[in-house]
C-alpha cells in the first residue's frame, strides 16, 4: 500500500500530532468524541516534507488522493463547491506538530467566484455579506498565495471610499461592494495576467501550497529557532467547511480556555462576541463580552459549551484552549489544544490535576515546560509600579530578571557602593575581565556595546544577574561618569531600571520583587527530584552563589572556577606579581601572597556547600587577560611593580595571543608552572582539612584539570597535584579523601578518553569549548556570521545554547563509552552552560551522565529537565 | 616461564634489534657468524623499561638475570672480576633500536679497583697504562654514574701537572698517575660521602643504571624528537669485555664503512691508529691513517679485516659502519651496523646494490630515507666558494636551501629587481601577507625575527624558497633600507647569501649549484613509483609552482589556493572594493573585476597541470586579512578609494576578530557573501572551457569548498556553485566535468563525514586545521608552551609536523570510514603540510587515501615515502 497523504477528520485522532499536526489531529479527536465540529480533511506534514522534496510542486499521487479527499468533503456536507444556491467555502489553515500562532498563513471563505457569491447571497439572504466576503477572499488569496502587495487593494478600497465620501468599510452599500470586487479581479488581472480563478478547486490546491510554503517564510524560520522546533517537521494543512458566526444575533464567535492561563486558576476563561467572524475577536473594534456572560444571552449554548470543555479537559487531562462559532444558534468547535500558560500557571494546574486525581505526579510535571520556569526564577518589577512606567530605551534581552539602583560608571565605584548597602547598575561601554567584582557585586549591568555572546551577556547569564547588553539608544562617556539617553543626561548615583528579559531601560526607580521557590513550585520540584536519576549540581566560584544554588537544589558544584577570585582588586597585584616574575623563586613568592586568599575562598564555599561534592578546577584562562593593555594602566602597574614601563609593556606584549582560545591557557599553565597548580592543590586541600575540623563538615574535593588533550600532559599535572595533596596530608597529619579528574572540552581529549580515563577519576564535559573546537568558530566571533546561517537555515538553533547531539553530542558519547571501558565506575558530568538547557540534559541522561551542572538560577530547570527525561526514557520502554 | 632481559651474545641474534637495540643484536649476529667479538651480554630495552615503571629501580629477578650472566661472562673469558693477575674489565655502552651516536652514556674500564688495577699492570706489563686507565675510569664513573662535576677532576689533575711543571697527561709519571688516583679517591669521598666502589658488580649494576637513566637525559629527549624516535623504545645496554688497542705497537683500533658514506663510491673508506683507544680516533690529537695503509702495516690482520667487511656487507646486504680493535696482533670487532650516510650516497648505494644483485628495486628502495631527499631538492652552495666563506650572523634555518642575491627591504622593491633579471634576497623585520608577491619572486627570505612557525616560515617552507627567520644579530632599518650586521652596514642592492638549512648568513655573494633529479636519484624515484599504489599531488598556487612540481613527479593539484592570487600588487585594490562594499551591486562590480585576473590564474595552471586532476579551493582567509592595519596604510586606502578615513576606519575595525583561527573564513565567506564563490565557480568553469577549447587540454578541475563542519553548509555553498557552473556551461555550449568535494578540517565534518559525503563528491583532509581544532591551540600561539611540552616529556614530536596518529589521526579514520559507506567511490586525500612527511604518508596509505598532496619540494619525499608504505605493507601479510 502506498503512504496516505490526506485524511478525512473521521479517520484519525489526537494521537497523529506528528503526521497531522495539532489543530488536525485535535479536530479528528474531536469528531471522534461526538463533538459539533464542522467537517474537513488535513494534508499531513509528510505531504509538506514531499512537497518540498520534490522541488515545491504537490506530486500526482498526492494530487489524486486531494480530490478523492474534496469530493468525500463535498458528500458529508451535502454542499457542491461553487453551488449557486448553497456553496461548499473552506477555510484554509496551517497545523503544525506544536502551535506556531501567526507565524503561517490562513485563508477563510475559499470557494466563493462569480457563481457561488450568488448562492451565498441567497443562501444567507444578505447580498452584501456575500459580496464583503467575496472581495476579502480575493484579496486574502491574492496576498497569499500571489504574493500581491496587499496595499495595492486597500488603495482600491480607498479610493472608493473617498468617492462615497464613507469613513467605514462597514459604511460601503452592495453596489460599492460589487463594485470593488470588479476592481480587485481587474487588478488581479493586471498583476497576474491572467483572471482571478473561478474553479474553486484550484484555488484550493493554490492555498495549500501557499501554507506549505509559508513555513518556510522568515518569520516562521525565526519563531522554530527561538522555539527550538526542527525545520523538518512541516505543517500539516486543514481543509474545514466555513462556519459563519457573522449571520445575524443568533451568530457568533469565542475562544476560551479551562482556566485561567495567568494564574491556572479553575474557572472557564475566555471571550466571545455576537454576530462576529473570530478576526472581530481578536481586532479590538467591538469589545469582546465575557464568556460568562453568555450564559444569560443563550443558556443552551452555554451549558453545551460548557459541557464541551469540561469533556475536553478531562479527555485531554489539560487546560484547554478553544475556538467556537455559533452560526444560527448551533455550536461549532473550531479548534482546541492544550492552552499555553504562564509559568505560575503551569505549576498551579499541575498541582491541582493532580489533587483533582486526574494526573500522576509524573504526568504532572510532564506539563510544565523546564524553560518556562526561568520566568520565575528572577526578580520581576512590582506589576503596578511599572504600569506607570515608560521605557526611555531599549537593547538587547542579555540576562533575565528586572533591577532597580544607582548607575556607577566603573566596577570599583559599583563595588564601593554595593559594599556601602546601595543597589547598583553598572554602566558601561562594554565590560571586560577586569570588571568581575563590580558585575559580580551590582545588582545589574548596562553596557551600550556587544552583543548576546558579549562578555558582560555571558557573565551576567553565568552569575544570574540581569543584563541588558548593546543598547545603542545611551551615550555612555565614562571618563564623565554620564549617560545620555532620550534626550536627558544621567550622572553616576541616578536611578535608574532595567529589564533583562526585555532588554527595557528605564530613567526612573521601579520597585522589584525576589523570586520564591515555594508553594506549587516547591511541590512540583519535589516530584521532579522523585523522578529524575541524574544529579543536578551548580556552576559556582563564591559561598554567595553557592548559597543562592543550594536554596535553588543544586546538590553539589560541578564547576568552581579559580580566576574569578584573582580579579578582585586586593588580589589582582599578588597575581599580576606572580605573572611578570622573572624567576621561578620569585613566581612562587607572588603565589605565598596569593595561597591565603584561596583557602579563604575555598573555605567560604566548603561551608556553604556542607559535605556536597565540590569539582574546583585550576586555573584556566590566558595569563594576559589578566594584565592591563592600556598604556595609562601598564604605567600605573610598572610603578607599582617597580618595574621600568618598557620591560613591562615588552612582557605584556610578548604575552599577547593571535587566537587566545587556542593559546597558552589550562593545563597548559601547570605544565609550564606547575607550582602554579602546586598552590592552588594545597589551597583546596589545606582548606578541606582545616572545614573539616574546624566545622566538622567533611567534604571530598574534587580537582579539576582542565583543558586536556593528551593523557601525558593529564598525568603531569596530576602527578603534581597528587604529590602536594599528600604532602599536605603529612603535614597536617589529617587524611582526607579527594578525586583528581579533567575536562573534556578539546575533541582529542574526547577522542582519546580511553586512555585519558586511565588518569582521570571523573570526567566533566566543558561543552562551551568543545562545541567551539568541533565547530571551529569561537564564541565571540561566530555573531558576524550566524544570523546569516540562521537565514539560510543552515543552523537552526544556536549551538552553544543548545547542545549540538549529532556532531558534538557524538563527541560526548564516544568520550562516555570509552571512559566507562577504561574505568567502569568513572563519574561523569556536564558544566557547559548546556547543563541547565532542557533538551540538553535530556540528552545527558540519555548517554548516562550521573549530573548536569548549571548556573544556580538555571538549577530548577535543569531539575525538571532531568525528570522529564527519566520520565521520557521509561515511558519510551 | 618468566620474561627473560640478558641475554648473552651467543644466546640472540640480528632479528631481535627491538628488544636488544642495534648494538647488541649485531654482536651477538658477529658472534653467530663466528667472527672475533669479545664476548659480553646484553641487558634488554624492555629491562630499561622497567627499570623507569618500577621507579627507577631493577628489580630483583632482573638483578638475579644480570648476576647469572655475570658469572657465565667470567666463565666464557675465563677471567675474574677484580683478580689480581688477569682482571676482566668491561665496557658499558648504551644501545637503542636506532643509532643515537652520542646522546647517551659510556663507561670504559669498568671493573678497575685498587686490586685489579695491579692485575693489570702484571697483565700488561704496564703500571703507568694500568694507572692512567683506574684514573680515568674513577673520573668517567663519578662523572656519569653519580654526576659528580668533571671539572672538578680536571682540576686535580691541572694541579698536580702544574706542581710538577709538564705540559701534556702524557707527560706525566707513574707516581704522579698513583697520586692522582689517591687525590682523585678523596675527592669521590668529599662528594658522595663514602669510598669509591670496590666491587667490580656493584660498579656494573650502578652503571647500568646510570645508562638506563641516560636515556631520559636532555639532549636524548631532544634528538628522539628531531628524529622521530618514540619515548616508550628505551635503550639497551651492553657489556663487553674490554679489549685495548693501546698495548702497543701491535694493537691498535679504528672505524670504517664498507662505502664511501659521502659518495656512496664501493671502497673500504675509514681510519685507524696504531697503539691507540677509540677515543683517540675521534679527538684528533693524533692524525689518523687511512684504512688502506693498514694493508702495509699489519697485511694479515687487513686482509681479516676485509673478508669481515666484505661478509658482513653481503649478509646485512647494505653498507656497513665497523668499529674494530687490534689488541697485541688479534682483531676484535666491537661493533658493525648499517651506516649512516649522506642522501646520495644512500641513492648510488641502493642503485648498485641492485646492480650488484644483492637487492631487488624494493629492497633496494627501503634503504633510502625519505627525509633525505630533502638535502637533494634544493640549491645549495658551490662547496669550493664555500671554503672561503666565514658567516656574518646566523638565525634560525627556517627552509631550506641556499641563496644568494642583492638585498631588498620591501616586496615591491624585490619584486621589481626580479623582474629586471635580478637575483634577490628580500630582508624584512618581518613578513605578513601582504609581501606575498615579492616572497614568492625572491630567492632568498631574511627576517630579523619571528620563529620557525612565523608567516616568512611557513610560507616559505610552502613554496620551497630558502628562508632564515628570526635572525636577531640583525638590525634592519626598512624605512632606511639598511640592515647592520657583524659590523657592517648593507644598503639595497648590496649582495649577501643565505643557507635556510643551516641558518647562516653571509656577507657577500657565493654562487650556488641548483638540485638535479638524474641520475641514481631518477632510477630510485622510478622504483618508488612501480611499488607505490598511492597517487602524490602537490600544493601549488601559481603556474611556476606547478611547473617545477611536475618535474619533481606531482601527478596533479591536492590544493591550490586561491587567495594568494588577491595579494598581488594589481589586484589587491579590487579585492578590497569587493570587501569594503556596502551594497551587493557594489560587491559584484568589484567581484567583476577579479573574474578575469582568476581566469588568468587558472588557464595558467591547466596548462601546466595538462590533464592531470587539479583542486582548487574557494576563498579562505578572514577578510581582514586583505586589509591594511596601520593607520598610514589605512589613509592611503581611503583616499584611493574615496572613503572617509573614519568610516573605512571603523569597518576594518569592525572586522577585527578575537579568534582569526576560529572567526569568519572558509565557506562561511561564501555563506554570508554567495557572490564570491559564484564568482569564483565561474573562471574555474569558464578557464577550463576556455584551455579546453583553445589548447586542447581537457581536465576535470575539483572545486573544494573550505572549512565545511556541518552538511547544510556544504550543500548551500555547493548549490550555488553548481548553478553557476551549469549557467557558464549552458552559456558557452561546452560540456565539461567538475567535480565539488570539501576539505575535513574541522571536527565536526570527521565525525559526521557520512552526512558529508551525501554532497562531496572527494574529501580532502586539511590536517593543519584538523590538527589545530582537535588539540584545541593554534599553531601561532603554541610556540609559547611546545618546548616545556617536549622538555616535560608531554609530547615527543611536533604534531604540525608529523601527524598525531592516535587523535587527528583516528578523526581522519573515521572520516574515511564513514565517508565511504556513504558514498563508496569517494576520492580521499590529503592536503595539510602531512602530505609531505613520511610517518605521516604512510598513516595515509594505511587507512587508504587515494593521494597525498603536498608543496612541491617535498613531491619525490612523498613519492618515496609511499613506496615505503606500499612496500611495508605488502610484507606485512
Amino acid at each position: 500500500m502506498s503512504k496516505k497523504y490526506v485524511y478525512l477528520f473521521s479517520e484519525a485522532n489526537a494521537s497523529m500530532k506528528n503526521l497531522l499536526g495539532g489543530k488536525g489531529a485535535n479536530l479528528a479527536e474531536m469528531t471522534a468524541l461526538g463533538l459539533p465540529v464542522p467537517q474537513g480533511f488535513t494534508m499531513s506534514t509528510e505531504a509538506c516534507n514531499r512537497y518540498y522534496e520534490d522541488g515545491k510542486v504537490i506530486a500526482d499521487d498526492i494530487v489524486e488522493e486531494f480530490y478523492e479527499a474534496l469530493s468525500q468533503l463535498e458528500k458529508i456536507n451535502d454542499k457542491k463547491f461553487g453551488d449557486s444556491s448553497d456553496p461548499l467555502l473552506v477555510s484554509v489553515r496551517s497545523g503544525a506538530r506544536v502551535s506556531m500562532p501567526g507565524m503561517m498563513d490562513t485563508i477563510l471563505n475559499l470557494g466563493l467566484n462569480d457563481v457561488a457569491v450568488a448562492g451565498l447571497a441567497k443562501l444567507t439572504g444578505n447580498e452584501r455579506f456575500a459580496y464583503d466576503c467575496y472581495r476579502r477572499f480575493i484579496q486574502m488569496f491574492s496576498d497569499v498565495v500571489m504574493d500581491i502587495d496587499k496595499a495595492k487593494f486597500e488603495e482600491l478600497l480607498d479610493d472608493v471610499k473617498e468617492k462615497k465620501g464613507v469613513e467605514n468599510d462597514t459604511d460601503l452599500t452592495t453596489d460599492d461592494l460589487k463594485l470593488i470586487v470588479k476592481k480587485y479581479k481587474a487588478l488581479y488581472i493586471v498583476e497576474q495576467g491572467e483572471e482571478f480563478p473561478q474553479e474553486p478547486k484550484e484555488q484550493l490546491l493554490e492555498s495549500i501550497k501557499a501554507v506549505f510554503r509559508s513555513w518556510d517564510n522568515p518569520r516562521a524560520i525565526i519563531y522554530r529557532r527561538m522555539n527550538d522546533i526542527p525545520g523538518d517537521w512541516g505543517t500539516a494543512v486543514n481543509v474545514q467547511a466555513m462556519v459563519f458566526g457573522n449571520m445575524g444575533d443568533d451568530s457568533g464567535t469565542g475562544v476560551a480556555f479551562t482556566r485561567d492561563p495567568s494564574t491556572g486558576e479553575k474557572i472557564l476563561y475566555g471571550e466571545y462576541l455576537m454576530n462576529a467572524q473570530g478576526e472581530d475577536v481578536v481586532a479590538g473594534i467591538r469589545t469582546p463580552k465575557m464568556i460568562s456572560e453568555l450564559q444569560d444571552t443563550l443558556p443552551e449554548i452555554y451549558d453545551e459549551f460548557v459541557a464541551i470543555a469540561d469533556k475536553l479537559e478531562d479527555h485531554y487531562c489539560d487546560m484547554q484552549d478553544m475556538e467556537f462559532t455559533i452560526e444560527r444558534g448551533k455550536l461549532y468547535m473550531l479548534q482546541t489544544r492544550n492552552g499555553k500558560r504562564t509559568a505560575a500557571a503551569a505549576l498551579k494546574i499541575a498541582v491541582d490535576l493532580v489533587e483533582e486525581c486526574k494526573l500522576s505526579h509524573e504526568e504532572a510535571i510532564m506539563k510544565v515546560e523546564p524553560k518556562q520556569l526561568d520566568a520565575l526564577l528572577h526578580p520581576t518589577f512590582d506589576p503596578n509600579a511599572l504600569k506607570e512606567a515608560k521605557p526611555m530605551a531599549r537593547g538587547l534581552a542579555a540576562s533575565p530578571g528586572a533591577a532597580c539602583g544607582k548607575i556607577y560608571f566603573n566596577a570599583k565605584d559599583a563595588a564601593a557602593a554595593v559594599e556601602l548597602g546601595e543597589q547598583v547598575i553598572l554602566v558601561r561601554l562594554e565590560t571586560s575581565p577586569e570588571d568581575i567584582e563590580g558585575m559580580y557585586a551590582a545588582n545589574g549591568i548596562l553596557t551600550s556595546r556587544g552583543g548576546m555572546t558579549s562578555h558582560a551577556a555571558v557573565v551576567a547569564r553565568g552569575i544570574g544577574t540581569c543584563c541588558v547588553s548593546g543598547c545603542g539608544e545611551i551615550m555612555i562617556v565614562e571618563r564623565n561618569k554620564t549617560m545620555t539617553a532620550d534626550g536627558r543626561v544621567f550622572h553616576e548615583g541616578d536611578y535608574i531600571s532595567i529589564n533583562g528579559s526585555t532588554g527595557n531601560v528605564y530613567g526612573e526607580a521601579i520597585p522589584t520583587i525576589a523570586a520564591e521557590l515555594t508553594g506549587d513550585f516547591g511541590i512540583v520540584m519535589g516530584w521532579a527530584d522523585e523522578a529524575r536519576t541524574m544529579k543536578v549540581r551548580t556552576n559556582a566560584d563564591s559561598p554567595k552563589d553557592a548559597i543562592q544554588a543550594i536554596k535553588f537544589g543544586a546538590e553539589g558544584i560541578g564547576l568552581c572556577r579559580t580566576e574569578h577570585m584573582f580579579f578582585e582588586e586586593d588580589r589582582i597585584p599578588a597575581m599580576r606579581e606572580m605573572i611578570v616574575a622573572k624567576t621561578l623563586d620569585q613566581r612562587v613568592r607572588a603565589l605565598g601572597k596569593l595561597l591565603p586568599m584561596q583557602k579563604k575562598d575555598f573555605k567560604g564555599i566548603y561551608e556553604a556547600m556542607g559535605e556536597r561534592p565540590v569539582t574546583i578546577r585550576l586555573l584556566d584562562p590566558p595569563l594576559h587577560e589578566f594584565l592591563p593593555q592600556e598604556d595609562a594602566d601598564i604605567k600605573q602597574l610598572a610603578k607599582e611593580m617597580m618595574i621600568p614601563f618598557d620591560e613591562l609593556h615588552l612582557m605584556i606584549s610578548n604575552l599577547h595571543e593571535f587566537n587566545p582560545m587556542l593559546g597558552h591557557r589550562g593545563c597548559r599553565l601547570a605544565v609550564t608552572y606547575p607550582e602554579i597548580a602546586e598552590m592552588q592543590a594545597r589551597a583546596i586541600i589545606e582548606s578541606a582539612i582545616e572545614v573539616a575540623e574546624e566545622k566538622k563538615i567533611k567534604g571530598v574535593p574534587e580537582i579539576m584539570i582542565p583543558l586536556v588533550g593528551e593523557i601525558k600532559e593529564l598525568k603531569y599535572v596530576k602527578d603534581v597535584v597528587v604529590a602536594t595533596a599528600e604532602k599536605v596530608i603529612a603535614e597536617k597529619g589529617v587524611k582526607i579523601d579527594y578525586l583528581v579528574g579533567t575536562m573534556i572540552e578539546v575533541p582529542r581529549a574526547a577522542i582519546t578518553a580511553d586512555e585519558i580515563a586511565q588518569e582521570a577519576e571523573f570526567f566533566s564535559f566543558g561543552t562551551n569549548d568543545l562545541t567551539q573546537m568541533a565547530f571551529g568558530f569561537s564564541r565571540d566571533d561566530a555573531g558576524k556570521f550566524l544570523d546569516d546561517y540562521y537565514n539560510k537555515k543552515v543552523y537552526e538553533s544556536d549551538p552553544f545554547a543548545r547542545l549540538d547531539q549529532k556532531g558534538v553530542g557524538k563527541l560526548v558519547k564516544m568520550a562516555v563509552e570509552l571512559g566507562r571501558k577504561t574505568r567502569p565506575d568513572i563519574k561523569l558530568g556536564i558544566c557547559g552552560e548546556h547543563g541547565g538547557e532542557a533538551s540538553s540534559v535530556k540528552f545527558c541522561h540519555d548517554v548516562g551522565l550521573d549530573y548536569v551542572s548549571c548556573s544556580p538560577y538555571r538549577v530548577p530547570i535543569a531539575r525538571l529537565a532531568a525528570a522529564h527525561a527519566a520520565i521520557e526514557a521509561k515511558n519510551a520502554y
